[in-house]
């Protein structure tokens, strides 16, 4: 028994084309289908002025075109910059975002994961530093900065280079003992990395150096009394130092300042991050700049792959060093 | 003749709880219905094991609990500031952000307004300067900065006022001949009464004032001839300026260093914004500060409110004067 219904459905466009209902499908849905069917069904759509519903559509095909992107805030420089390219490489692909900023709310984050099992989004693009939030296996996700688990592949900088590279930018710029300072969470991360790699480099160039390393959550004082602690005579015995962030470098500077010490003259600062005031104009210190629109496509690039049998679980993309004024180039 | 179906329907809880099928439609739909109804209601969704099909429960209810944030990016302070405190307002009443920062492009800032026409958003948040956008009549959108047509509310500060403010703090603070320096589109907006507002503290105050307005693409250098014209044996005739945004004066307090004047012994600057260094920490300039999060929660409540008969077209929120470094506070 046929049934009443004003509006055309796809049982009537595949009638009217003289086609299977699967190849209607396929049309409706961007997938594959040979020109001659593609061009008979786009009539029959046109002719039998059938509407494409979006929800059904939605529940045929389980594609939303819609990523969500995790991400502790947007105010952050970085983060900021970030969401900008993700956003970027998403449009590019006629993809659209859906931004979950929650200040690293987990039971919130948790609720945007819970959403690609339920076909609201495609998948995931995620930098979390919530160690409660769990992740089921085979879910879409691509992970940033921290992996997240086996079968979710993680885009980062190559923190390691990175450390080390500012490590041989402070020998190449004469400094003879130096120091690492860091703040940040004590999960196991990619930007930790930072760490090693500077000590690797220090050791390779001969570089006195020492570490100062807080976690989350202590006082930026501890550094201000590191830096006294190692002051002789009104001068600090380091003459260069490599802040694991931008921000923290800005910080530091800071205090330097109010210790009477002078930027770069009495020591040297580099960063990490690639920070710009202002999201576009100069670097607010000399830094290690991260590759944020490589990065953005990759993770883009990954999560959409789908015929990919092993997706890699690290891909460490290349940093590079630039001037921002802290440091005493020749 | 009963359908066979393995999945309950929302017919299937009526019948068991005893209800119409409008009352397990409010229910499902978080639309209020009376207590014991609901009680009746949610004991049968769970008896039966009833799943709320998301995408068949957006085509009932036409809700689908997703707004669409339009910005033409992340990466400027502001408008990543912006982006954070309307998503926490969004998520706050248990909605999603659909980001859509195309950099000004037109034609996808038309797509995303023509989504909510779709029912795929349920109403729409914009920043837009662009001409070419086209908003239909009763399309829900709140439009910031920039009225986009009637019956769309729009949400700003009380830029006119802060103009106003500016005048009056270089007046107290001692200036005796200011400067106001602008940048910006020639489009009707908001932020275009912050001179007008300057122009009457001004003129309220007894104080001397010239302006020199650019728009947007005119080459930065127009500023430093301007000051270059109005410096005699090496000084300024301004000892106050009052720059539109926090990022210009950023750029004009590095032409005044080049030209060797210091700020703010020399010449006293503030901008506008309440622009942090990396966004939560000192002001980057004294600064008349916009109530980010005021406007967040404003723009969201007006897109929610659904039996406002006549929405206010526009709304204005009060700014606050903050000390950035770049004046001499008493």
């Amino acid at each position: 028994m046929k049934q009443e219904n004003t509006a055309p459905t796809m049982k009537d466009v595949a009638r009217e084309a003289g086609v299977a209902l699967g190849t209607v499908s396929k049309v409706v849905n961007g997938l594959p289908v040979g020109e001659p069917y593609r061009i008979k069904v786009e009539e029959a759509i046109k002719k039998l002025n059938y509407q494409v519903n979006s929800y059904a559509q939605g529940l045929k095909s389980s594609k939303t075109y819609t990523i969500a992107f995790l991400i502790p805030n947007t105010r952050d420089p970085y983060f900021a910059n970030l969401t900008y390219h993700i956003n970027l490489s998403l449009l590019r692909r006629k993809y659209k975002m859906l931004l979950c900023s929650t200040d690293s709310d987990s039971v919130q984050e948790q609720e945007y994961i819970t959403m690609v099992q339920q076909n609201k989004v495609d998948g995931i693009i995620g930098l979390i530093y919530n160690p409660n939030v769990i992740i089921e296996e085979n879910t879409p996700f691509v992970a940033i900065d921290r992996s997240m688990g086996p079968n979710i592949p993680c885009v980062a900088s190559d923190n390691f280079a990175g450390g080390q590279l500012a490590a041989e930018k402070l020998a190449d710029l004469g400094c003879k003992k130096v120091a690492f300072l860091r703040i940040g969470s004590s999960l196991d991360n990619e930007p930790n990395k930072r760490k090693a790699g500077f000590e690797n480099g220090c050791l390779a160039r001969g570089l006195d150096y020492e570490m100062k390393i807080l976690n989350d959550g202590d006082s930026f004082e501890e550094f201000e009394r590191f830096l006294i602690r190692h002051m002789h005579d009104g001068k600090l015995t380091f003459d260069g130092i490599f802040c694991v962030t931008d921000s923290l470098a800005y910080s530091v500077i800071h205090m330097l300042k109010n210790l009477n010490l002078k930027v770069p003259e009495d020591v040297q600062i580099i960063g990490f991050d690639g920070v710009r005031h202002f999201g576009e104009k100069d670097y607010t210190c000399s830094t290690i700049v991260q590759p944020v629109p490589e990065i953005a496509e990759m993770c883009v690039d990954l999560l959409l792959q789908e015929n990919m049998p092993t997706k890699p679980p690290l891909v460490c993309l290349p940093v590079s060093y630039e001037y921002g004024g802290t440091t005493l180039e020749k």
